[in-house]
């Protein structure tokens, strides 16, 4: 019933496979077989097709495997699932276990998936689950997907934004101690933390976003008797963006912050370390937290949970995330081109 | 239709005022008149006549305020809201200003109920939000109610539980700076906690308890790569709970810990710092997050907010925490003799 044109007008998603031998595959062919998927966005897999085949018999979903050179053959039919085959994982490997071939697998439908999306073959690429031990025995130096990203677009401001329940969240800090997190709260720092969260606002449709910044002691600091950094960065930081009329809030306590944002008080909240957000999302909704990247001048959105070697193989690996993920990505689609503008590749 | 009988049976609950110019006496007067709450409890308000019947008015009740001088002249009747009455505020104060006169009714409220809870006149305080300045204006040195209730007991066990959602969440710092709690992060400290955070979910009712303890750096600090304070002082301390055969479980990390927990896993957890558990609970539940005491001889449930003078007499103050913390003392008052055991009085 529905016609060619409506099809056409569809975002093209690009979703990696991940580590072949994590719950990866499964969750992607669980997303990608749903009508629901089919209904937001057309959908293609990227990895290899005898690892997707595996997962759709481990589901036993009712889909044919359809191994792809290039998406200009992605059929975007019901029932067959297209996958941007790589070649490089070709019979079947142990559930779970790190493996080199696995890990190059993971490292290459990331590059194939980003190459694409800067040839503006696809609006966006939706990550599975890597294992860093992987990634490394294939000759990675990466930490995860956001560095390796960073190096193939070439941008050095990429950050994760969080979007949860249509609050969307950022940090200053992020993977590094919570001492060392402390210790990095300068006027600078949040300030630009600040300013990098308001543009990504912007890019994504918000024309006058209203920021919160979460304060960092237990009620803010009660005016200095529970900390200072509340006196001596965090309002100074907000006060250089009110100077430069940003429409910015804080400190505001972070046991009320989150919430004020989640009753839409405000468009985004600046988390100050990393768990202070992830608490805040995962708790209000664990299968309904999505990755977004920013500062990149391509639009990925990812699962934040990890391979779960302990499940994988089993078909009992939750795809809420996943799903998640892919509506996001279906849903800001429409915002590729400001992304590709804003943050503009280095080369 | 409901017998004497019956009615007998239901406990019996002293609910603080608060601070008379602040929203508490609202927020007493809405929940002490519901039906739901009648349903549950038997409910007395502590504080001054006048000021309860100035919230009837505010919320244009249709409820009689009968100002009693001791529990047994209590009528918990439908339509009246009794109240042991102090005669300290008898005219109309400004809404929203500190005031001496406020503060001493506020100390003289949480006097008057944890006698009468102490004598086993009643079954459990339930109060609502004070102002320290004006407590302090007032005479009183304490920082807040839990402090006020230690010395009236005579315990030094005091401690919160949240309860949100059925999970309940202890803490093994609160008010202090971040970096100051990090500084706390030693393994005695943290095993103390953990024993009596266990002793607390023993105490109301789980004969085996579960408890997780929450990591303090992201991802747990991933085998020390950010931070070290899990191997170094959490899993020691874990360590020697196990030892003790104690049911514990982490350091789990703290964006994954209290989801899991809310779905079943455990049934308490304990939070390192202030805003680690209080993030997760507001953010879930703000309306539902009730404060527990635990560590005195006597049962106590509060709000957790403040006074909010800015919306004071307005009648716009929403009742629903006090409704959680009147439910949940409701709730656990069957516990009520066994904390006496466990927490015996000084004196």
């Amino acid at each position: 019933m529905t016609g060619e044109g409506t099809n056409e007008r569809k975002p093209v998603l690009a979703v990696t496979l991940g580590d072949p031998v994590g719950i990866g595959p499964e969750i992607t062919a669980a997303v990608l077989a749903e009508a629901e998927s089919a209904g937001l966005a057309r959908g293609l897999a990227v990895g290899d097709a005898p690892v997707l085949r595996r997962a759709v018999d481990v589901l036993g979903l009712d889909v044919e495997v359809n191994a792809i050179s290039s998406v200009a053959d992605a059929t975007f039919t019901p029932g067959i699932l297209d996958v941007l085959d790589l070649g490089i994982v070709t019979m079947d490997l142990p559930w779970g276990k790190v493996d080199p071939a696995a890990g190059r697998a993971s490292v290459e439908a990331i590059e194939v998936a980003t190459r694409a999306a800067l040839a503006g073959e696809v609006d966006a690429v939706v990550t599975s689950p890597i294992n860093k031990e992987a990634i490394w025995a294939a000759g990675s130096k990466h930490l995860g997907h956001t560095e390796m990203l960073g190096e193939l677009t070439g941008s050095d401001r990429f950050n994760t934004m969080f979007w949860v329940r249509g609050l969307r969240i950022f940090f200053a800090t992020r993977h590094m101690s919570l001492r060392a997190a402390l210790d990095a709260m300068t006027v600078d720092n949040i300030e630009h933390a600040i300013r990098e969260a308001y543009t990504a606002l912007r890019v994504f449709g918000t024309d006058e976003p209203r920021l919160a910044v979460a304060a960092l002691n237990p009620h803010g600091g009660e005016n200095g008797k529970f900390g200072d950094e509340e006196i001596t960065a965090i309002r100074p930081a907000v006060q250089r963006a009110l100077a430069d009329e940003l429409n910015v809030f804080g400190p505001v306590p972070a046991d009320s912050v989150f919430h004020q944002g989640l009753q839409g008080r405000y468009d985004g909240v600046l988390s100050l370390y990393h768990d202070q957000g992830h608490i805040a999302s995962k708790t209000v909704d664990f299968d309904g937290t999505v990755s977004v990247t920013v500062g990149l001048p391509i639009l990925r959105t990812s699962v934040d949970h990890g391979t779960a070697f302990d499940i994988a193989g089993t078909g009992t690996a939750s795809a809420g995330t996943m799903r998640a993920a892919f509506r996001a990505a279906a849903e800001l689609a429409p915002y590729a081109p400001r992304l590709r503008e804003a943050y503009p590749p280095a080369r």
